[in-house]
């Protein structure tokens, strides 16, 4: 074993692979995905995305000042992919993946329907890092796939949906399960 | 298919469950776990944890104005969980857990040698934001384990180091591989 010196790059994961949608639902509307994403506190709860200025999806969240982060599945990897690259200057993505534009309870940008947890977010602070704007936010709204709830304890269960998750430059499915938070000092 | 309502609350995943090690090598150090982390911008590479005021090692990121970020894998999952739930009030957190300080090209902060990547951070700003400070970081140096380098293409693989990942209460190995960024424009 022994280490081997790199330059400065973005090298933590995994990642989610999130479709953020924004604009307006009776408008303008767009999807982009990131993976420069996460929770930046838990009371207020507050998340981030950081976004390229040139990418279509800037100018809307900027404007609106909202967005919506739908987490991904296995099964929307392929829509999750192509909404990362292509871009909403040339397709209608909601259209082209065929996704449904639901109304959120608060923001007017729209959830995505097939996504199974949607996070509604206002933004508090756009930073100007470099590269990316960073948008900070604090999160307004949750609207959770039913299905995903159990019936017997009340207890949503995100797992079940079979996330996605994004490893330097790859898309995967989790897999083993190891224990639960605090796992290391349950007593047996 | 159905969506219901929940209150705000902190749901993006999966995320990455990190050990960050903070402090002096050559003096007091600690290990804390966080998932509140991630890539806040690809240049310059910038990254962030967010660290509740009460936990120890605050004091000490806050004081060196540096952290490493050492990524986990599921041979780390017990360390990271444990490093997650005690206090380096109460233990020394890498003889504890049979890790190594080792030490870095450029913060005085340790390294966890048996992570297979290690990224040295220098704060450029603490953000309070309520229960969590926002630590903003510029990435100054990456430490690489040599033998994820394939010998043939000298690409790093990082995904061949088993990496850890954190879904809503709970850790997993990474399953399904299900296509690389951009395999769904991918010609045939």
């Amino acid at each position: 074993m022994g280490k081997v010196g790199f330059k400065p790059g973005t090298l933590i994961y995994p990642l989610p692979a999130v479709m953020v949608s924004c604009g307006d639902i009776d408008g303008e509307k767009n999807i982009l995905t990131v993976a420069w994403t996460g929770t930046i506190c838990s009371d207020p709860a507050m998340c981030y995305i950081s976004v390229r200025k040139e990418r279509y999806s800037h100018h809307l969240i900027e404007a609106s000042r909202e967005f919506v982060i739908n987490l991904t599945t296995q099964k929307l990897a392929y829509a999750t992919d192509w909404c990362g690259v292509k871009s909403g200057r040339d397709f209608d993505k909601f259209k082209e993946m065929k996704l449904t534009a639901e109304r959120g309870q608060i923001v007017k940008a729209p959830l995505i329907g097939e996504s199974p947890l949607n996070i509604e977010c206002r933004v508090t602070e756009v930073k100007e890092l470099g590269s990316h704007d960073m948008f900070l936010a604090e999160v307004v709204a949750i609207d959770a796939e039913e299905s995903l709830i159990d019936k017997g304890t009340g207890a949503f269960q995100l797992n079940h949906a079979q996330p996605l998750a994004y490893s330097h430059g790859r898309y995967y499915g989790l897999g083993e399960r190891l224990g639960g938070f605090g796992f290391s000092v349950k007593k047996k």
